[in-house]
């Protein structure tokens, strides 16, 4: 049974916003920074993906904003791969506040592989199918 | 018939990532840029909305990445009001890139009114909802 | 007489940090922005710096805290050449509060051509030399 | 003997630019999280220092870029506090990249503490001078 990758990160002082809290499109930032851990975590990193010739765009997010992040708190981030398509991969997120639990954020994110040279949509290589696979948790038997 | 409200932004230095455009969080950023002006454009601005005794959160985000916008390009933003509810407002966005027209960006914003001292949702001020209603294009009437 | 270049821009919501004023980092962002344009108008911008094969990296800068940029209010950014080295540029800024013009920074950026190939210092072409001829104000003449 | 504060931190694919590698002004953002840390390591944190009423401003920043961090490496920033004053503490500050030990950027900041209310420079409160005291090596004798 597949768990949840867990990435966990500090709010910085220059990430807050006059209300005293994470900036909206932080939360966007920290799921790139969440991604970035679990790519290497599946394939080695973002770089290793250039340097095997395939790269990758963000097609959609969606995120429903559930609570606020306050500077100097500590965030916990659970991604799962939610969906991998023939050329496109969705991971979901749940953001939570460190300690108490309070839930911050709900997220899905579709990325698609692209040819560098091109910026077409390419199939997903297969190193990086195989790579995610141990986080792929479909959305139908994740809500039984 | 109203009219989307329109803000434009050229794309900066520090605003662009490894693959030499606009990082994907960024959208975002400008979708927060563009309503501060829709709002002052409506009732004076975010502070004045404060000094009323109103505030606003997120609730919720859906974007549609379409194409990307480069380094030192200009980015036309539209921006609609799709949705005056009870206690949220809606707004639709449609990036596209200055001289061609690509389009860059499809995005939806979900805002809650809250009261600054609970931060309890209330209802929308009704200086809100008049202010906005210049820019109010419900989605149906939108997509003929 | 050589005047200064100057550039305007008005204080995002995301720029700002908790005590409500311009976050310090984002000065740096800021003189990066107006360096931006003064280059646009010396020799038409820093992707035609890159096409003729120069590239260009800070290595010095002294920034001294004078007042603080609030969100919303519009800064004014004076920029003068305060020196063309051989090899390198130095560009002084003054920033200040559109409206009563209170001082906020005062700071100096040096920046050093380099071969985009090997990253090695390189003698700053002479277009460049030209091109920032118009905003050359040398300290000693700059005060009388 | 005063041993540097010793802070690490990784490059975020969203802090890089165009050329590759982390953006001017977010070592100047690098600084002010590894403050953050240091002032937890000495008093408890920012927090602590606003709820024991004093408050703290940037007044000055000096860097000197040595070599350029990329994107995913890890940086090693080593901070002394250089000066304790009357009303100002200035913190100098070493980045090199882990692994190899390249120098990345030497820097120094000096805040300037105020009333929250007036804004006014005060004294530096006598917690705030002995929780630092572990980290002050004064330039002369850091330079023998």
């Amino acid at each position: 049974m597949a768990e949840p990758f867990v990435y966990r990160v500090r709010v910085r002082y220059s990430e807050c916003d006059l209300q005293g809290v994470l900036f909206n499109a932080n939360y966007l930032a920290y799921i790139d920074h969440a991604i970035t851990e679990l790519w290497r975590a599946a394939y080695g990193g973002y770089t290793v993906m250039l340097d095997r010739g395939a790269d990758i765009v963000v097609a959609e997010v969606n995120m429903r904003f559930l609570g606020s992040a306050r500077f100097d708190e500590e965030v916990v981030i659970e991604a799962t791969v939610t969906n991998l398509g023939t050329t496109s991969v969705t991971t979901g997120f749940r953001f939570h506040r460190a300690g108490n639990g309070d839930p911050l954020l709900e997220a899905q994110i579709r990325h698609v592989f692209i040819d560098p040279g091109t910026s077409a949509k390419t199939p997903m290589p297969d190193w990086a199918r195989e790579g995610l696979a141990p986080w792929h948790l479909p959305i139908a038997s994740a809500e039984p």
